[in-house]
């Protein structure tokens, strides 16, 4: 399996928040630090996920912002 | 400084292509693991870049997509 | 601080709608015109926004699309 | 003509950079402020966009990210 | 009318979900396939769609992932 | 293999083009229609595309535009 994205990183589950439409899973990354996805309830459901699952968290290079603070 | 996202990660420039239109910058993140940005050459020299500079890597958690593998 | 999109605009908050997980923030740009940011409660509340503060808003060149009318 | 975005400015072409594969759209907006779209040459032919053209920017309120300085 | 993205394909509104401030609006299009997005109410009041509707379903390419499989 | 994202199609590669930093992938979905996406060489590289390859074509909902016409 290849993912045409830059930035790919795994992790595990740790919450998942439900609103009507949409979800928001939060993973905490093996590497260390936090990542949040937000998706469709539907999508959630087709990834059955739970707490504790791995994930493949991938965003493409182009959606990734860089600031330079101070 | 408080951004609207809920991804935000510190790292630090690893390396800067550059192409005509279009620069990727590579981040090693201090958590560990690694991080792209693609930007236009404007914005990499509004940013004034160089290798070895701290800089917050920020997603909108939208545009962050989960794969359950396996 | 500095941003690598060439998007940016700063404006004042003129309104807030929550929802469950997501919420929307409308601005009235100061050159003039509105902008929208949806993002999640969870963002809203780092940003501890509210009626009349100063935001800037930023959109990477590449998730603005051009159309051309007539 | 309607479109499922929240973020809408009417504006002026000001300038165009090609690369090899993307180029560069730079508006100027009426309402005050410039606007920066990047996207492939294939759409940029498609538009036949020239200097002084009048174009509708698009942003889905998602791809908007608030920062709140100081 | 002409739009600067790569993605273009026309359909039929399927099916319309509401939550508190975001909508998916499930479209089946005229090739085959089904596509799906999400949007703000604010922007589905603008749209005035309804099932049935014909659409345009814009994507620009930055936003669209290739998997290879296997 | 399960992915969060509500658009996924399936099809094969017809042309590869590319930029300096950047490419452009051009597939001809089995449902009939073009899709296109742009992504780094580096990912190129990655994905090993070539002409013919069988690819999974991915996009959240959040990054497709509605546009109703007439």
């Amino acid at each position: 399996m290849r993912y045409g994205a830059r930035n790919q990183l795994i992790g595990k589950v740790r919450g998942i928040k439900k609103g009507k439409l949409m979800s928001q899973v939060d993973v905490m990354l093996d590497a260390g630090g936090l990542a949040s996805s937000v998706m469709t309830i539907d999508s959630l459901k087709d990834l059955k996920l739970k707490k504790g699952d791995s994930v493949r968290v991938v965003v493409k290079a182009v959606n990734v912002l860089l600031v330079k603070e101070g």
